[in-house]
């Protein structure tokens, strides 16, 4: 199956890329380079040094023998985005190239009218390509956990039927998200929804919970095709930054109380889960929505797991919460469509977390401490200023 | 009360501006002029004459003694938006600045992308600027009862109460919206929740229905304050189209069967409406939804109360439904929240039609026949060749 990665030179788009073209699909990859941007912004880099596309795709080609075409460019160009699917004529196409961060969105009102610009209209101009060149394409799009906050009732994968008065309908699952980039990612959900129903598309929002670990079977055939490991307060999800704070000798940073939970899924079911999606298509004028996690953790438990696994003292501290959030809540989410679909879970594991020690160890002279500090804070409006 | 309505040159932003001041109110208005460059770019105008909002400005301070202070600039232009804020200081914000027409929206991409950059980004800035500037200030902000769609269970005022497997919570009514503009306020409502939610800003979302009518007490004191009446397959809300087509002899256009049902609301209504919510503010924290609209008509009603009321010979024609909709479906909404305020309702009367008669007979001449028909198909993405 032909398959084009739109942000395939990202955290979790570079390991897909390699694994779907490992499980022999013909893969394409696109990319403008924003999260690279986005290092320099912020003065940090991922822990983990990782190649250039390009060297990346070579090394890849070297080892296996397989070819992937790349892209240079911005989905909110659409000149460049028509091309690309006129080029290339993906059957299916992997869409992570958004603004993926919470607190990144959360910075100032640039950051967030940059988050949800660059996001909306890369996936508008996407639906349009493929409503115009090819309508039968299958969109695979990453969306969050996060898109559904922490509502008292269950969470299910993006419908819901509801009863009201005697009357019932099925409708999208109501979304109170949490930041920005959250509302993003709930535009693109209700943008893709309709083009599915008045154009006849197909789509696949993957509502994916907090990532961890940072090496798939095909990043650890050699170290030029490492992924990017983030352990800043900005890019860094929780269970990175803890491993890294407890490799440091640093305090693990819980946020409130830590009763916050979350959805987590380990980097190596991401990629199986969009191959998964890929190779069991939405019929056409289908919206479906699957939840892209494997179990749920409290803040807390994540925290005491890397404190148990560790072989040395941690000491947790609790930080005044940055975000506003609820810290105690009820939290039950359906996650059964992937089981349905193949996947095994690697569950949270003391494997996996010791291997995550040993990355992490490997490259803590690279770590720059203040980066572990969240400056970002979502009761300010105009943003922190910027250390010097 | 210090009123700043945004979009205050446009079909109803004019009228509701005249209406605060007359009760009262200090009021400022703020516009861009897009909706008159949209009529460039179509090639067509307002059936009645309108004046330049300089004129319309002076006019009233003649006739009333009353200022109005203008500000023209766009809300995507975040400077613009600050300044204006700051230096005005209101304590209400009237949000009608937005690309407010469903098949504008559908003409194709950079329609689209236009259509919900320019909403969101609007919105978000302004959002911002309150937050920052000063977060007591009430922002009423104009939604769209499109926003819904036709679900099959009764539609509540923005909330809904929610029981699923023994569990409740109140949660933002799930909408299906029918074009990318519906979608934009979807997005904007969503981006209002939030900052209601963290910032503990307060907003009222008026979800308005299709307003009809031309003419409102203030407005009719002289020609000079005259707002624009648009009978265009675009920019032109069905009623309006219909006296228009009556009054010409042509055939009433009704799409698809006319089983269409939506909220409508008389421009008298409308402008009483935004009076109300202003006087009564939202709570600080508070996301308060108001349905505005005063009854329910399919579109085939609304085509018959025309035939009915017009004194002459009437045809009703049905169309191929330009747009993706459902011809016949359930529809009850729930609007109290305005009537427990103390609206009291014009509904669609004989008397409303016969003046809206004179308005078109008098001005019948400027009207361009081809202007009538639809061309935007929500079916094709490439949008309409331009006829010349």
């Amino acid at each position: 199956m032909r398959v084009l990665v739109l942000g395939g030179d990202g955290y979790l788009g570079w390991p897909t890329a390699l694994h779907l073209s490992q499980c022999g699909h013909q893969v394409a990859v696109a990319d403008n380079f924003a999260r690279r941007q986005y290092d320099f912004e912020l003065g940090v880099e991922s822990l983990v040094p990782i190649e250039t596309l390009q060297t990346r795709v070579e090394t890849w080609r070297d080892l296996t023998g397989e070819s992937m075409d790349v892209y240079v460019g911005d989905l909110t160009d659409a000149d460049f985005t028509y091309r690309m699917l006129r080029e290339f004529r993906p059957e299916a196409v992997v869409h992570f190239a958004e603004q993926r961060a919470a607190p990144y969105s959360m910075i100032d009102r640039k950051h967030a009218v940059y988050t949800q610009v660059n996001n909306v209209v890369g996936t508008l101009n996407l639906l349009y390509a493929i409503g115009e060149i090819d309508p039968d394409i299958h969109l695979v799009k990453l969306g969050t956990m996060g898109e559904y906050g922490t509502p008292e009732i269950d969470i299910e994968e993006g419908w819901l039927e509801v009863e009201h008065k005697g009357r019932t309908d099925r409708v999208l699952y109501p979304k109170r998200p949490g930041s920005f980039y959250h509302l993003s990612k709930v535009h693109d959900s209700h943008n893709m929804e309709f083009t599915c129903r008045i154009w006849g598309l197909r789509a696949t929002d993957l509502n994916q919970g907090v990532v961890y670990g940072q090496a798939t079977p095909e990043t650890m055939l050699d170290d030029r095709l490492a992924t990017r490991f983030d352990y800043d307060a900005v890019f860094g999800t929780v269970l990175n930054r803890f491993v890294i704070q407890a490799v440091l000798g640093h305090p693990l940073t819980v946020y409130g109380t830590g009763g916050q939970r979350r959805g987590i899924i380990d980097i190596r079911d991401t990629v199986r889960c969009v191959q998964l999606a890929c190779e069991n298509p939405a019929d056409r004028g289908e919206f479906r929505v699957f939840n892209q996690m494997t179990e749920a953790k409290s803040v807390q438990e994540m925290a005491e797991t890397v404190e148990r696994c560790f072989p040395g003292d941690v000491r947790i501290d609790h930080l005044d919460n940055p975000r506003v959030e609820r810290e105690e809540h009820y939290y039950n989410v359906v996650h059964t469509r992937l089981l349905d679909l193949g996947l095994s879970p690697h569950l949270l594991s003391d494997t996996l977390i010791t291997s995550l020690f040993d990355v992490a160890k490997r490259y803590a002279g690279r770590v720059k401490d203040e980066a572990l500090r969240p400056k970002v804070n979502w009761r300010e409006q105009s943003g922190p200023v910027q250390e010097t």
